[in-house]
């Protein structure tokens, strides 16, 4: 079993691990500036140019293009700087064993220039860019350099955890739930047994409720969580590690609209914005469980829960089609229906046939019956 | 020890008092209609001409103004009929022991009206308020009708309670905590034991984060709440029951801003537009612990931490100093000191000294110096 100390050890472990990273950038540093070289250090450039979809590994991607941030350079000397302003504040962070918000470290690390009238930061717009390009430097998540974004999303389910050195059982966790982390990276969460034969990720939180209610996760031996809309980076990093430690699939369940796919997307392949994190979050093998716009005519819905398509609906499900994860012939069929039906519908849609009816026939004959895009 | 069948007994307790409450509306309404009257009911009067603050209770409070909801009436008939059609949808669900979202309820209830191409309700925003009616009409909160709203915030601290029928220790959550769920009635949620001597709402996640990360709770002896923001419903009826029922006072951690001094306002006394619900959710007694604007001098805060006063924050203030709830000298003081300094903070701010400053210092010192405004 896990105790805090072993918790202590795991977390320690990985501290160090990634402050020798941070530290071996600093003398690296240090060695150019006494070869009285120009110092500089390589950043992968986190630009659309540079971004592709990897057909092999299913995953949004970033390429080999990097830049040279140098220090004597007028466009990037404060640049510069700030990457090691940040660099030192989390190698503060990771040596104390605390963990802090972005936001936090923008207060930590902002501060008047000694005899200038010049800010470190202005603004948190640049502090939180410095830390995407130390991910990407280092590669090391912002988690690992003691670094969180939001927290938000709940899961229960057939299974035992350690957190942060807490023997906790899943299974037991009431109407509430578990409330997940920012941090989910194996130093903080412990896998410890579970009888989970698969994971549901549900984007609502009603709809989670409803299904904890029925206790769905009970009858069908599942993880259930959900992200509250979007699954932050807390969520996505515990999504991938139970689709691969536990070795179970992950089936993602989502409103019919170009939003409901969007966030299945991301949650499978990744997104643009932070390419360079898909290997360490994204699922390539998720479930896609719908809503379907073809599940309207296949459960006898009514005309009540049609939703007509908005004019930025209609936009965004037409680039969905362009985008290369999207290529495949089932996905265009599925964008294509969405599209020609010209109404999107809700999972909520579903009780307007009876308030159990996503517990009882929906999700389970979807699972029976393999009616699941990837 | 509340075991599951317990649990089960309350909860079917309190739903059949709720029931009954609708099913005498239901009875009375007959009657009118057999003995050929116009049938009606009386729904107390939900606008700002009815609201007023009870100098007594320290409460945002409805007035005794009533309306009469008649079916005879041809600008009522329509929402005579979706009051009835709400309240059948509740009984329905009280009946099954279920609960919902106000979303689903709007799907539950929206069909098209037999040989008419009329619908029932065309959005939910036309089901929302017949909810509120219900809520006042009935004096049941949507809680107790089986309805919740949004679930957000997260729990730790030294108590054990019972959700639904699990045990929670509360002092065991890892670094995630108990999610907070919607519903916070006694018939779901029961304070077993507890060593708390204090109740901690922050309105910040991550200093919620920070804060259980060094143990706050643990060395103090508090529940540690964070409402991620305005607290949800399911957070503000928590509050009141904890304040209530454990005898302990609750302070409440916001920035030091217009908006940080609204969310404390509607967790003490309630809103303007749920003033009907202020008796069963508000804390008048809670304790505003800032931060506050002589705190940027008292801990000798740095400029680099001081934001400058929008206009929109200047128009809030100025409005929140016409409050009758903000009329005491000490709160016309706190609040003229924020528009006369002209600059806001975070409670991040105070990491500009030291990460854990708001843990070691801040709040210990605040507390011990008695140094809150109510």
């Amino acid at each position: 079993m896990a105790t805090p100390k072993n918790h202590e050890k795991a977390r320690a472990a990985r501290a160090e691990k990634t402050r020798a990273k941070i530290a071996k950038l600093g003398v690296e540093t240090l060695r150019q500036v006494k070869r009285a070289d120009n110092p500089a250090m390589e950043i992968p450039i986190r630009a659309l140019s540079n971004v592709a979809f990897s057909e092999k590994h299913q995953l949004i991607e970033l390429g080999d293009k990097v830049q040279s941030r140098e220090f004597f350079n007028v466009n990037m000397a404060k640049k510069f700087m700030q990457t090691f302003l940040v660099a030192g504040a989390c190698k503060d962070l990771l040596e104390s064993g605390k963990t802090t918000s972005i936001r936090d470290l923008f207060y930590m690390t902002k501060h008047t220039i000694k005899g200038h009238r010049e800010n470190t930061f202005d603004d948190q717009v640049e502090s939180d860019p410095i830390i995407e390009d130390l991910e990407v430097g280092l590669d090391a998540l912002r988690e690992e350099l003691h670094l969180f974004a939001a927290k938000r999303g709940s899961m229960v389910g057939p299974m035992v955890i350690v957190d942060a050195g807490d023997e906790i059982d899943l299974s037991r966790m009431g109407s509430g739930g578990w409330s997940i982390p920012s941090i989910t990276e194996d130093y903080v969460i412990e896998f410890k047994k579970h009888e989970a034969e698969y994971i549901l990720l549900v984007e609502k939180e009603a709809v989670w409720h409803r299904l904890n209610e029925d206790k769905f996760w009970k009858k069908h031996k599942c993880m259930l969580v959900t992200g509250n809309g979007q699954a932050t980076r807390g969520v996505r990093r515990l999504m991938q590690r139970m689709a691969n430690e536990l070795k179970v699939p992950v089936y993602v369940l989502v409103d019919n609209d170009p939003w409901g796919l969007y966030i299945y997307s991301v949650v499978k392949q990744g997104s643009i914005s932070l390419a360079y994190e898909s290997m360490r979050m994204a699922v390539p093998k998720a479930r896609f469980l719908g809503l379907r716009t073809r599940d309207f005519k296949r459960f006898k819905l009514s005309d009540d829960v049609k939703i007509e398509l908005e004019p930025k609906d209609v936009t965004r499900a037409k680039e969905m089609l362009a985008y290369p994860w999207f290529g495949a012939a089932h996905w265009q069929e599925e964008i294509s229906d969405l599209l020609e039906a010209g109404f999107k519908m809700e999972i909520e849609a579903l009780s307007n046939k009876d308030i159990s009816f996503v517990t009882d026939v929906y999700i389970p004959e979807k699972i029976a019956k393999r009616d699941w895009l990837v």
